[in-house]
């Protein structure tokens, strides 16, 4: 009888399912909302899981060219953050009725790294509303540098971004910096009529853009504002802008050469770089950003990748005992990307 | 009949009030909580700044050397933020019983940099959990710069300090920064085991020191750092402290700077500097520190003050026709400071 398992990519907005054969081949997919249990809380997040477990189940059973699928297919789950026991507990009791099981709980950072390269060594590096580089040793994440949350870090991120779009406009604002073809974007986004002129007379203590800006941006929750930073790639050819984007490369390849750090002896030949703000971002708007990133990584090979789902996957057809090549990947890599577009 | 006026430096902390004559004579002190509408809200903000001003005036009417009190003494407060209607009717409707009124509002800087200097023009610089400088003209605050919140800069504030002794102690725990003594107070503050020798095995993605060190600045609001600034304080003769004290003198030094910057006309011959991160910690801590400020400010004389309570009754002294010299300001703030100890 066909094996099979269920991969998840079990993200803070949406959580993606497919459930593949031993073989790598794609049997069906499915999609749900917030599967994060710190962001969307224990309950919700296995509720969502297990939604998108029931839509890749349905689809593969509706595909005529499906034999008859078994019961007690392994899932393998990848998500950021702890894992607690109410956590696999909720999973159990929402996957378990579906005939899924045992459940596996990895890193995000070992999908995303398995969505690009099928060697047991290399160097993950992911930046989207926060930043972290990771180091894999057989499999394994052996060390994590960055993703201490925007408050502490996370350099070369969406937040960090942002935060340095805010400011420049500031200081256009307050006639303390350079002016920057960031002000009318952000005026647009956040809201505000900039008038620099009216900085600084006696009516006025500061310009009353800024005074709109300040408020708008501590009104929200402090990540909120992460969601501006692709303004500055919109803005890729100001001054300000490109100076912003090209330090955030800066950070990024600071913590890919700290996560090489403690020890010399380098097996890797890859560096896959995922995250929409890198991979969407970065590296489409700041022309020497992959080469950078690479000799940080020791001359690596740079390897971007839209998810962590198909690393997901091959964690699973690993553990039916499948073999995972460049070639497999390459073959879900395609497959999947034409499900997401439908 | 003797004019009087009560004065009120309302803080996001605590609300001290305090009610003299026109020729600067103080005849009654109280305190009470938090008075600032922002923080507090609009009701409890007027409730507690109502309970200082009975306070100040019960004490008055106990002293046997006070005359019999006059009605309608004018009331001065010094607060930081937005003023609404609303508040100006919650402040009517809680002081106008206690024969007190009109409410004249000012702003906090103001009342800080009249708690120093007697000049109808100057600059004022603050640095307490946030930081900003005005530009004092004719006895308005004509230029702000800085005060835009922990989220947007604030440099050289307690939260901004706190945050670099955070980061240092991370890279610290991680390997990947210098050891620093800043490491063992932060452990005693925050409640972990510095374990520097468990970074980057293969059970321990990074150190579970830093693991319980992040877990627990994220936890709380962000601002709650601020709490932590004066651990460098503590540590003024380590390497890494002593760095993050030098460059958030150098912020301060910007700030007050780039208030002075649209025009080159300095009539300023006094900075008066404020709140307590930067009178209670980085003055004492940072030889320099003083001097570097002064020349920020094309030299002018470094007044240090507690709080705004001196500027606020100087303030309502002049309403009353009164003159404020420097003398006056001297001999208010030893009283007030005296009153403040008991």
């Amino acid at each position: 009888m066909m094996k099979t398992t269920l991969a998840v990519d079990a993200g803070g907005t949406s959580s993606r399912a497919v459930l593949v054969d031993a073989s790598g081949r794609r049997l069906g997919s499915g999609r749900a909302g917030g599967g994060n249990p710190t962001s969307s809380g224990v309950d919700s997040a296995a509720t969502q899981i297990a939604l998108a477990a029931r839509a890749a189940l349905d689809q593969a059973k509706t595909t005529s060219s499906t034999p008859p699928l078994p019961s007690g297919s392994p899932v393998v789950i990848t998500q950021a953050g702890q894992v607690s026991d109410a956590y696999r507990r909720a999973l159990d009791a929402h996957l378990v009725p579906l005939g899924l099981g045992p459940v596996v709980i990895e890193p995000d950072l070992l999908g995303m790294y398995g969505s690009g390269s099928a060697s047991p060594d290399g160097v993950v590096l992911v930046a989207g509303t926060g930043s972290v580089a990771g180091r894999i040793r057989d499999r394994l994440v052996v060390r994590e540098v960055g993703g201490a949350g925007w408050l502490l870090g996370d350099g070369g991120s969406g937040f960090w971004i942002a935060r340095r779009v805010i400011r420049a406009v500031a200081a256009d604002l307050d006639g303390i910096g350079p002016r920057t073809g960031l002000t009318p974007l952000l005026s647009q986004a956040v809201g505000f009529t900039p008038d620099p002129s009216s900085s600084g007379d006696a009516d006025h203590r500061r310009s009353p853009a800024l005074d709109t800006l300040i408020r708008s941006v501590n009104d929200g929750p402090p990540i909120a504002i992460a969601r501006l930073a692709p303004l500055a790639f919109q803005a890729a050819d100001d001054e300000v802008a490109r100076s912003i984007l090209d330090a955030a490369v800066d950070r990024l390849a600071v913590l890919v050469e700290r996560v090489l750090a403690p020890d010399s002896d380098h097996r890797e030949s890859t560096l896959v770089v995922g995250g929409s703000v890198l991979v969407d971002g970065l590296l489409p708007s700041v022309p020497s950003a992959a080469e950078r990133l690479s000799s940080a990584a020791a001359g690596a090979r740079l390897v971007p990748v839209a998810d962590g789902l198909v690393g997901a996957a091959a964690l699973g057809i690993r553990m039916l005992g499948g073999d995972v090549d460049d070639a497999t990947l390459s073959r879900l890599r395609v497959d999947l990307a034409a499900r997401a577009t439908r």
